[in-house]
């Protein structure tokens, strides 16, 4: 077993079933590496940190990966094995990000409103030295540390679970063998190939869905003013409703970039450009859900007028920062989607692991 | 006399007072004919369109002229008659601004308040539906009538003034005769020329200091969270002094953009580009004075938190406008500002009135 991932020259001899577990294999050892470090460091002390690090970051790293490929190359392995296996990895992966997420939020939203009430003869803010500044501030603080206390108890406690203990096993299981359809005996490229395409088509048929050509014209109000249709289904509009309506294409795209990101990797393709629209529409998500927190805040009952006012114009800050996420997305998605043209071009009978570099159609 | 301006190639052979008298004249008759009209205009009715029209406009469009040409050409008047003049016609300038001023003010804000807090299902705001949105545009309104309803009668009374027939006096007889210099009487290029090149230097002098290479990458923040510096002098910062020391440059360069349009009329040349950055800035200033409003409103004591909530929505969506117009007067600031290069080409010796088209260097 290595670590590192078969080339796409080794690749074109090889079989789709030597390819996937390479990779399984490669992961659910780096997930069994990972997974004692990143319980130590949740227990150590509530996660202070904006984005993982250290043994939680290279779990999380194993979790999204493996999910991946089992949701990419699906029709590969045994259905109900993968469809579990998925479900589990996505429970680890949402519980693992809870406490980060609130972390992020925070600094994201109390420099959002220190920058905007700040008092810097050098560049003050539209609200400098607003007196509602300090109550909204604390209270800012005041619920998200709440949230951020929660989460991490619910994950300490999810930690020691039976359930981690499950998964763990499982991934024990997959260091020694990945359970394949019979499928995964033929070439490589014939089984993997289309299933890495679909993942391209799903990427782009949703981005083609997204407002993009709205996006690009800068401060079109997308994120304000002009929100994206809302289903008629869903009864008397509300600002929450329409918001999280406008933002769940954004999300689920980032989801297929990801997965699309991974299945290159599979690929042994650099994957530099998925990587910058993956953190564009994470910049995107982090604006949103700040937007969401301001907007119950101001909701919270005998509030001052002076705090609530601060509050709408951080609110609006954060769907200003969605709307800037939008149009750099807008502007960095590439003419022509990402595509695996190189890969489809191997020659069929051209194989062997040879040491010189790999040619760029390789 | 004339109301068709002298053609530039006219003007390589005329002089100085030629051109001035020749303009002047023709916009004060426009100013003493267009007098009643507005008079009667305003004294009918409450103004309630967001431009002037009719007989206000164009006694605004002759008052603001005869401004800017004894301001640019100012050197070649009697001193203290071209700033008497120059004062009353600020003044009665700054008069009839007031009411569609707050008539345009009002559009703005609740046209923002709308879309912000519509509900419609293709295309509803971050608000939509906002419990203080009924609130807030209730209060926004309630002020902006007070106060369109306050300046109406200020200018009723002032229309009636001994200051206003004084002022139709000063342009009775400037139809008659421009007091200018003996200096007016040398040929219109040796005299006209470095006057009119002071008003572009002045504008190019005044946009180079604005932050247009900030302003050039959208959402940088400069109308929300980087306001420009402000003069340390001016002691204990808060918003409204820094809102006003960053927005003042770009007033100011509104100012030296339009001296630079009527300058270029009077040497007869087209002033289209002028003009669309004049209304670029014109968008500037409405949507900094707009903010201002909600800025203070939300102070009105004993409002709800909802409704403060609203107007801090409102505020920053207009301090969004500020820094969209930044935006596009940065796009729209041409590579080399525009120059009297053409008009420096007239050769000296070339004159006389020929029914030829003027060439493009004429």
């Amino acid at each position: 077993m290595t670590d590192a991932p078969m080339t796409a020259r080794a690749a074109s001899t090889a079989t789709a079933g030597d390819i996937l577990s390479s990779h399984l294999t490669a992961q659910a050892g780096a997930f069994l590496r990972a997974l004692p470090t990143a319980v130590g460091e949740v227990g150590a002390r509530p996660g202070t940190g904006a984005a993982p690090s250290g043994g939680t970051a290279d779990l999380l790293r194993a979790v999204r990966r493996i999910g991946g490929l089992l949701h990419t190359f699906g029709a590969t392995f045994e259905q109900s094995w993968a469809q579990e296996s998925r479900t589990e990895l996505r429970w680890l992966l949402n519980l693992l990000a809870l406490e980060p997420g609130y972390v992020r939020r925070s600094a994201r939203l109390l420099g959002a409103l220190d920058a905007l009430t700040g008092t810097e003869a050098d560049g003050p803010g539209m609200l400098a030295g607003h007196a509602g500044a300090p109550k909204a501030r604390a209270l800012l603080d005041r619920q998200l540390t709440l949230a951020r206390t929660r989460a991490h108890s619910t994950v300490l406690q999810e930690l020691r679970s039976a359930r981690l203990h499950a998964l763990a096993d499982r991934m024990t299981l997959l260091v020694a063998e990945a359970p394949l359809l019979d499928a995964a005996a033929d070439r490589a490229g014939a089984v993997l190939l289309p299933q890495a395409a679909a993942a391209f088509t799903a990427l782009t048929a949703s981005t083609q869905q997204l407002p993009l050509q709205r996006a690009a014209t800068p401060y079109g109000g997308d994120g304000l003013r002009r929100l994206g249709s809302v289903p008629a289904a869903r009864g008397a509009m509300d600002a929450d409703t329409a918001l999280a309506a406008d933002d769940a294409p954004w999300h689920r795209v980032r989801i297929l970039v990801k997965r699309a990101r991974y299945a290159l990797e599979v690929c042994s393709r650099p994957a530099a450009e998925l990587d910058e629209l993956d953190q564009v529409l994470a910049r995107h998500q982090d604006a949103s859900d700040a937007a969401v927190t301001a907007a119950t805040a101001a909701r919270t009952p005998r509030i001052t007028p002076a705090t609530a006012y601060v509050l709408g114009v951080v609110h609006a800050d954060q769907r200003l920062e969605v709307e800037a996420a939008r149009y750099a997305f807008g502007r960095q998605w590439p003419e022509l989607p990402p595509s695996l043209d190189g890969w489809l071009e191997i020659p069929p009978a051209e194989g062997g692991r040879g040491h010189t570099p790999a040619p760029r159609m390789a």
